[in-house]
């Protein structure tokens, strides 16, 4: 992937830093210029690189309100040096001072060009609200689980789950490729119970799987789930890397829902980490998040309200280009909790409730028709024909560029299979005659650092007398032929090898009654020929 | 990627546990037990779950000394439930209990299958050793930096630091693929200017380039590197995801050097995340490390004195059938404290030294020189031959160069003048039959970026059945021979051609009564082949 060349654009990460040593806030912000950037002592960094923005500038100090030894702290740095990569653009970000006391990450403004290489949520609350066709409330989701169960058992859950009238249904984030219920097997069948179910009317549930395959199997799970005809997936950016994340979502026409595992020492400590709302909101966003799971306040998990609004106005809030992310408060909310949390995250939300169902009934059809009731008691919700049949399995891009290079070309009479007899060269400047070439290794989308070709040359003919730094080897293939390398000349016979130093004159001719075929294998990276007249 | 069928087998987690409410140790423990696994409220677990162990069993809880409500607490976990899969593994290990308070894991015990899954370390200490042949002493690793000089500079830096006698040089960790220093190009010309370094004596310098490519990207990065003939990668886990670099580590032969960027979250609150000793000591050696970097006590972070010592015994320490990691404090050591790390960590140690040879004078070749010489009295260094050519162009090991290229090389019954019949292999690993060569084109001074040879099965014989990056163009001679790739056969005749990709397994074999003659056409600069046993 390339991006855009960007000359001293810049942008801005915001940090809250509490100091608890002798050295002032200056210093503290200073540090952070050179350890994010150059790694090396002051003394050390050339000027060019002070002159070319490269070090990070502290663009403002101020207190934290009336918080003692607390200070917000902005500093810019040049969209360059983050190869608008999200590895290195998080290594920017918080790689070296994660490991550093005290400071936490509260705010991130972007600049253009993070807008037009990262392109946000696929789909956004728009989108999920056309393919569903509801509006004017809150979605329900709802968790296959425990791991554990049978895939008979969990494609059962799935669709009592869309029978009770559910919008969205996910693994639990633990069901992954288990023995015990492998991905491909298990995501069909449950898949097939929910299409069921929507088969018969026009209101249709969404599935979505979890998906945290290996590095090597990711995209094949990926295809798979397409193949299904399922429209999105659950996905954790920290357990299989945020930047295979940004990969499947901007690759895949997805929906994703982003679950915040292995993302919690972050929001441990109050002045230390990335802040919740940068993290569930602005970074996962980014990354291609449509819905982001996070803990609601209350729940099993420490998040407060605090937090939670703020994830809520990161995912929703404007921020260039990118659409606006779901808020999936979730973690062991009660169903009875829903006004609640309608009164704090408003309509554009998901609620996430998985065990109380379960707690509620043992016919969890029931229970989530109960629990749709009360989301519909609360809102004024308005249906509309979902946007386009749920199933569809042709938006499946292809892979890389089809690399056409073959296991075995046959030889049938000098000519190879696959391959094609070519002009010898097209250029005017040079003299030749009779000569037509096959290009067999190194135009197909060979890795070789080499190029292979067979040339023909008719009686009496003869290629162009030229000169270049790249060497020649030549192969005797057919018939008999001569070298001829400033003064000297060589006959070539079947199976000899001839070669040609760096800047010799060369040519070849074919001074029999047969054709004269060889192999001629050069650099693949190499000069033009210097014409010889 | 399968994993074995596993049947009841577990392994054991080790958390600390600091209460500050009014639960019991056994409700907290029993709390993780659950959101762990199966993320159900204990009324909703079925019966057959217990049964099957598909729940965290609490092994044992003791009191952590005199802490006061801080408890040790030892949990197992079926092996299944982990897929055997590095994104599955760190979710049952710490994916949602980051999100609550006060739980450290301090320790891991692995059951069988893990060993037979992940294969640790490729090199470990005794490879990297022979590699560089040096023994009795810590080694000397420098960084390029700072991020954002031309290539010309960093690779000057490369062969000065090389010139000093360091054993070891990587890119600093922010030094990606920015537009101002692309990636091939730049470790190209650092990789150039150590060889040209150690092509004139008999000690090696071995150059590690920082890897943080995108997900799309980082194997081609990866390969580019073998191409070159570099041995070893710097790459941080946490920027890439850890699994990409499981998945690297198990594929290429390569010497991998890990770096802790965005994981120090996890080491901010004593009683909270994963201790380093366990992250950057057994998790990183799980994922493949050879060489572990962290930041030495004393240094710009914050590590005490113990964390450093437990790192490094869980790097060296004999776990299951994993090879030893190579511990390497850095993060701003001075290198006047040499024989204090020394007393420390012992002989099988790296040093990482950046910034002070910078300080220390600027001519950077001779700063190494008087680091190397501190190192060198403080130890009783031996010495030996480094164990294969650093730069590995060849299966076998070449005498010095001879420039008697000639122009042209009869073919007389498949021996060509000049040249000579040679053995296929002198490596015992590789099991072969019956098979000679002749080296034609890239070891008799020929500039090249090919190598052209001949190789010779007799009836019966075979080629060993390998694997490696650099991709192979056949070319049938003489006779008939069966070209072997993965699951498939293909039979050549004379002029056929094939073509073998990157990391296909192959094997050449003569089915017939005839000799069967082949051209084989490879990147002069190539990766040494993997044994298929």
């Amino acid at each position: 992937m390339e991006y855009p060349e960007i000359k001293n654009e810049r942008f801005t990460v915001q940090y809250i830093i509490t100091i608890n040593d002798k050295r002032s806030i200056e210093e503290h912000a200073s540090d952070i210029t050179l350890e994010q950037t150059v790694e090396v002592p002051e003394d050390c960094i050339p000027e060019k690189h002070i002159e070319d923005g490269i070090i990070g500038i502290v663009e403002n100090i101020q207190p934290n309100g009336d918080i003692p030894n607390q200070y917000i702290v902005s500093i810019s740095y040049l969209t360059d040096i983050t190869e608008l990569s999200i590895p290195q653009f998080f290594n920017v970000l918080f790689g070296n001072i994660s490991l550093k006391n005290n400071i936490k990450i509260s705010d991130i403004t972007f600049a253009e060009s993070f807008f037009s290489v990262f392109n946000g949520p696929n789909y956004g609350i728009d989108g999920i609200r056309k393919l569903l066709g509801v509006y004017g409330r809150a979605l329900a989701c709802s968790a296959l689980k425990p791991m554990g169960l049978s895939i008979k058992e969990l494609s059962k859950m799935a669709g009592l789950l869309a029978k009770g009238g559910i919008d969205l249904i996910k693994d639990d984030h633990g069901i992954s490729n288990q023995k015990f219920h492998p991905f491909k097997e298990r995501v069909s069948r449950c898949q097939e119970a929910v299409e069921k179910v929507n088969a018969g009317r026009e209101r249709k549930t969404l599935y979505f799987p979890m998906v945290s395959g290996r590095f090597e199997d990711i995209e094949e799970q990926i295809q798979h789930v397409l193949r299904e005809g399922i429209r999105g997936i659950l996905i954790a950016p920290m357990l299989v890397g945020p930047d295979t994340v940004r990969y499947i979502a901007g690759k895949y026409n997805l929906i994703i829902m982003t679950h915040p595992a292995l993302t919690g020492t972050h929001f441990h400590d109050p002045n230390h980490g990335i802040a919740p709302s940068v993290f569930l909101g602005t970074l996962f966003r980014m990354l291609g998040a449509d819905i982001s799971v996070f803990p609601h306040a209350g729940g099993r998990f420490h998040f407060t309200e605090e937090d939670c609004l703020a994830i809520s106005n990161s995912l929703r809030g404007t921020n260039g280009s990118w659409k606006s992310t779901l808020p999936c408060p979730a973690g062991g909310i009660h169903m009875n909790r829903i006004s609640e949390i309608n009164e704090m995250y408003g309509v554009d939300t998901v609620y996430l409730v998985g065990g109380s169902l379960m707690q509620h009934s043992t016919d969890i059809s029931h229970s989530t028709e109960v629990f749709m009731g009360k989301i519909k008691s609360l809102y004024n919700e308005k249906l509309c024909t979902p946007e386009a049949p749920i199933t569809s399995s042709c938006e499946i891009p292809s892979g890389p560029e089809q690399i056409i290079h073959q296991p075995i070309m046959r030889c049938e009479e000098f000519k190879w299979s696959g391959r094609f007899i070519e002009e010898y060269k097209t250029d005017n400047d040079f003299d030749f005659r009779g000569i037509s070439r096959q290009e067999l290794i190194g135009k197909y989308g060979e890795k070789t650092s080499f190029d292979l070709r067979y040339f023909e040359i008719e009686p009496e003919g003869y290629s162009s007398l030229e000169q270049h730094v790249h060497e020649h080897v030549i192969i005797g293939v057919r018939g008999n032929g001569v070298l001829i390398k400033e003064d000297s000349s060589f006959n070539i016979s079947v199976h000899d090898i001839a070669y040609v130093s760096p800047l010799e004159k060369h040519q070849l001719r074919n001074k029999g009654k047969e054709p004269f075929g060889f192999f001629c294998i050069v650099d693949h990276k190499r000069d033009k020929p210097i014409v010889m007249k």
